[in-house]
């Protein structure tokens, strides 16, 4: 990672200035829309869904919404990964020194069994870099081969944090390599935070398309919910919408308390550790520190919302067999969030009124392999 | 159906007649490309991939191919047939004396547990035209809710065609109503042929913007390989492509002889009756008298391919894993044709050469269950 001493400012205008350091080696993936999803979100549920739920009893609300779905399944690597990936290479080549000390033989190392390791490959080949990729043993022998394809030389660990830091910090010490963390360092969230304003360029520019006599100063969107884990996507985006007017929500799985930065929110405090074996597998670890600065205490998100597994499953087949694109059960807890939280729809009926609201929904990832969406979907 | 008398004859310029009518109804499904899946074509098949396969001992070709994925799984009730579906309702409605003799009222019939059904109704409430559908007591009831839910009046039958047929002659009888074929009729096929038009300019479109020096005449496609049951979209694939240099092949199942395309080209007849179980469950009938016209007396498709259930399940894996799009089993045989059948591979090889083919391959349908991808890829 480039010296925190050289990073850009935490605001917008560094997020549009990763984009352009970026844009030429990502894809400007597609926003999607689809009329039976908005319209289910559009219908209220029906008392008897809310049975044996956190909202039984109450009445359901009747929000209206059109959805605008960003798919960074169809990114690079299956994943928004890739945006922070580019954009701390892009950085770290910048800094004062770097390649006359060397920095493109001594590469860059991290420690991941899941995107972040392909997305950091990736991005270390096209910027010419060595990178060192420290997976647990155990991990899937295809994203073994996926990571060397991209490259990168894989060292193994145990499956224990403690070990794969100790794997990286060897490695570190023999190559001289700079640590690349997934999520908890600014160049990350500001290359994740692309993704959001090119959400809101898509969105406009859809909107334009279909109704040319729309203001032009109206924004596109009203609201944003997308997937939080670590936190570096959501703070991105939540930064990539300050000052816009575009409100930004997070969306968690409840499962084993993975809902970290909603019980964080509310309790004004951190949590700085989660053992969740929910299945949004990407969304297990808690909000890292410097996410958590913009996330919380900038106030830079409006809200967390948290849904239940069965939730992100409903979410997870409508995408699949309505919308006919694939995702993986992460990339689904914003649309899940959309679809059965009563709290979150009720604002939106509050706040939306008799227009309802143009949400954008941040579609993070689709990597899940057919053998997966078999076993999720057995009886 | 609109009287055969009334009929466009079947030629391109019927074909751009027909998108005229239809294309406000319908969506212009995107092309969409996959550099994984072009370089996988593009990579000849090791001597061990052939083991065991009908190409055993043979050395594998190495043809060159860019696909151009026309996705109709992402069309309006997830599959082609919408094409077929409102261009019968157009030239109905323009037949002389159809509207003064209560046409609206009398309605259209069909017979169809699939898609047919779905987008008979759905083109029929669009264009305020009563619907009458015949479906077998054993279909799924989502299938049955989901085409009363376009407003049309389900009629239940026994599964075999003669049942079927008993009911739908019932139904015209009583109420009047026309039948509406799904693919044995002019109108269906220059309906489904719409697609071709639009495949054959999205991909000129498309090499425009990626290589704006190209030369304006030089078609965007080398061939297009579709799949074929009925053979009223092949057929009418196959009418779009005609004079413009853009060959035309058909893929089917091999699977209990549901290659019965491919076996009456060989043999000058076409077989009239298939009985197969073939997973691809879209392309278990036989090609109709019409479409066989079009097929093979005028020879405007270049050749008949047929690939086997493995290889069915191995393409529909890549395009659910590696574009991350939702493909039913009918629509991924044009796409085993193209990465595993060595005869079609080593024409590509032959006919391409150093430059190989631009490759259109159209995705026919997207609507799979969760279940059904669960139990297709189970272990």
């Amino acid at each position: 990672m480039a010296d925190i001493s050289t990073t850009l400012p935490l605001s917008r205008s560094s997020v549009l200035s990763a984009h352009e350091l970026i844009k030429a080696h990502i894809y400007r993936t597609p926003v999607l829309t689809n009329t039976t999803l908005s319209t289910l979100a559009s219908t209220p549920q029906s008392p008897d869904d809310l049975q044996g739920t956190r909202f039984e009893g109450r009445t359901p609300a009747r929000p209206k919404m059109r959805l605008w779905f960003k798919c960074e399944n169809l990114q690079r690597v299956g994943a928004f990964k890739v945006r922070g990936a580019f954009h701390a290479l892009g950085r770290l080549t910048m800094e004062e020194g770097w390649a006359e000390g060397g920095g493109k033989e001594r590469g860059v190392v991290t420690h991941s069994s899941g995107n972040h390791a392909q997305a950091l490959a990736l991005a270390a080949r096209e910027s010419c870099v060595r990178a060192h990729i420290v997976m647990p043993t155990v991990s899937v022998p295809q994203k073994v081969a996926a990571t060397r394809g991209y490259g990168a030389a894989v060292y193994f660990s145990g499956s224990t944090s403690v070990e794969r830091e100790a794997v990286a910090d060897r490695v570190i010490s023999e190559t001289g390599a700079r640590l690349v963390p997934p999520y908890d360092h600014p160049d990350i969230m500001l290359g994740q935070g692309t993704m959001g304003i090119e959400l809101q360029e898509q969105v406009a520019e859809l909107k334009a398309r279909t109704d040319p006599y729309a203001s032009a100063g109206t924004a596109g969107l009203d609201a944003i919910v997308a997937p939080c884990g670590g936190g570096g996507m959501l703070s991105g985006v939540a930064l990539s919408a300050e000052g816009t007017g575009v409100r930004v929500f997070g969306a968690e799985p409840s499962f084993q308390g993975a809902d970290d930065g909603k019980r964080g929110f509310e309790s004004g405090r951190r949590v700085e550790a989660v053992s969740s074996l929910t299945l949004a597998d990407g969304l297990r670890t808690p909000v890292g520190e410097w996410p958590w600065k913009v996330i919380y205490e900038r106030r830079l998100v409006s809200g967390m919302y948290s849904v239940t597994e069965e939730e992100i499953k409903k979410a997870m087949r409508l995408v699949l067999e309505r919308m006919k694109v694939v995702v993986k059960p992460s990339a689904c807890v914003g649309l899940a969030v959309a679809l059965f939280d009563e709290d979150f729809r009720a604002m939106v009926e509050r706040e939306g009124g008799d227009t309802g609201w143009d949400l954008g929904v941040v579609f993070s990832g689709g990597n899940v392999g057919v053998d997966a969406i078999g076993s999720l979907f057995a009886e």
